[in-house]
């Protein structure tokens, strides 16, 4: 399959691993780059040398394109950047900011710049900005979001009116059928999170994991909307949220409670009752754990059918 | 195009028009199964004798068949029962409710029961209670909706994986695309409100369509969630239930607020400053009115050439 995506990172499937904090390092970047899609090193959970050592890695475990996801508030970013300028990556995801700032500085030293959004007017101050793709993220996708609450079923139809670069679709995305959605929707490629969290490969904690495969309908909540809105497994830790939410606290009380390092305690320590668990709507979907090439594989084997069998029903 | 859906009604096209309060009277109703999908009288903001009138117009404008939306809530809801069955009113949509309460009793007055649910236990507990079909709405639909705030795009392959009947999906749909999307994540149908609360033939007051047309992105919002769940179009109204929420008022203090017939004053009575204005996150979608069958055909058209067009790229 060829499109806009496919051959702008060329790549062989347009399909994106989300780079995330503590679950996606160099493993399983280079996994899903050698499965056919592009993976993606999560920077926003690493020290400037971590993410040396993790993009070295990468290039030692794969030959096919990568990058790396930057979130622009990343205190330390001159060192990120010089990073991933000095060992030429060829891609990097922005988010958690503003496009403006890196794009074009980016873009001079030959990388190609995709911009994360959860709303129309951030997708077109990326336009502006120069990427050359975006990611629009919807409601339904784990860890941190917007505050429009827009769903991708709603987000990809209206960017698609307005955007005209590549558009990838991210949030509620984690099987063939959702991918074949995402498509007819108006995306050219997709973005994955949580499904590629539960994968071997995933850096998430063994426990982390397997609570996503037990999570069910109702079991994430974007929540912490006064701070920064983030989507998360219920649990305890959500419960003192709750708590403070009933005695209306005010954002310095809730602040102070998420503290610092809940989500390295969470989702890489494997602490369920005191981390903070940032994992998508689509976790109640997730029945077992796969290996990354699995997960590519069933994607596209999957979307093809769906495409194939919807267009035949619909022409019956 | 034949599926389960057309069959179970006898209709022509998978698409159902949403039963909505103030908004889907006889004219929407018949317009809608006149061509070719299947209208739904929305019962909820009707008195008993207003029920009857409207089935008996909407029987006199169709020959096809068509449904009425029930709240089960509805405080005189015996009087709407024996109405409804009197007029052999072919189809049901019964929704806020309990789904075991009426279903056996409709059904044995040869009466096609669908349920409308937000979640995977009320949509288990529908096919318990043997209802033919399920509609399953997201947390982007408009009006009243579910507290797991699961979207479109989780909640129907959530459901396909465990519900056996057939499954409309509603939330987010208002395009071909759109209804191209519902079909690949594993919906037979669609349901859709807000595409046809903006045609000519909707009762709502022409003020609230023009609304709809000017919405954007974030116009909004899933509020209320200490009483009943309810996305609306942010208004002076909305702006005063936000100073409550700024002020942590109690669940009586915004009940206070809400008062009585808010949606009435403002879906049917065009005030748009202190009405209630019920409408989905597709109203950044929608710009401009549109005739009902306008509507059905461009879902076809547009639902038909996405299918086809992506099953082709994807086999490029």
């Amino acid at each position: 399959m060829k499109n806009s995506i496919t051959e702008l990172f060329q790549i062989e499937f347009p399909i994106i691993q989300g780079g995330m904090i503590w679950c996606s390092g160099w493993e399983l970047a280079s996994a899903v780059s050698n499965a056919g899609g592009l993976g993606l090193i999560g920077a926003g959970s690493m020290y400037p040398e971590v993410l040396k050592t993790h993009i070295q890695k990468c290039k030692l475990a794969t030959d096919k394109p990568f990058g790396v996801n930057l979130p622009l508030l990343y205190p330390d970013i001159d060192k990120h950047l010089s990073t991933i300028i000095d060992e030429k990556v060829p891609v990097v995801f922005t988010s958690a900011g503003n496009p403006a700032k890196f794009t074009s500085y980016l873009k001079k030293h030959g990388i190609i710049v995709v911009h994360v959004t959860a709303n129309l007017k951030f997708a077109q101050k990326a336009v502006d900005a120069g990427v050359d793709a975006i990611v629009a993220e919807g409601f339904e996708a784990g860890g941190h979001n917007g505050r429009e609450e827009t769903t991708t079923m709603s987000l990809i139809p209206m960017l698609r009116q307005k955007i005209n670069i590549p558009l990838i679709a991210a949030g509620g995305i984690a099987s063939g059928q959702a991918m074949a959605a995402a498509l007819c929707l108006g995306a050219d490629a997709v973005q994955i999170g949580s499904r590629f969290v539960a994968t071997f490969e995933s850096s998430a904690h063994q426990k982390f994991k397997d609570s996503i495969v037990q999570a069910g309908d109702g079991s994430t909540e974007l929540t912490l909307k006064e701070l920064t809105p983030v989507r998360l497994l219920k649990n305890e830790f959500y419960n003192k949220i709750q708590e403070l939410y009933k005695k209306s606290a005010s954002e310095e009380k809730l602040a102070a409670l998420l503290g610092r390092g809940r989500a390295k305690k969470g989702m890489f320590e494997g602490d369920l009752n005191e981390g903070e668990l940032e994992i998508g709507q689509v976790a109640s979907q997730i029945n077992e754990l796969k290996s990354a090439v699995q997960v590519v594989n069933e994607l596209m084997i999957d979307c093809k059918k769906t495409l194939s069998l919807q267009n035949t029903l619909f022409n019956y």
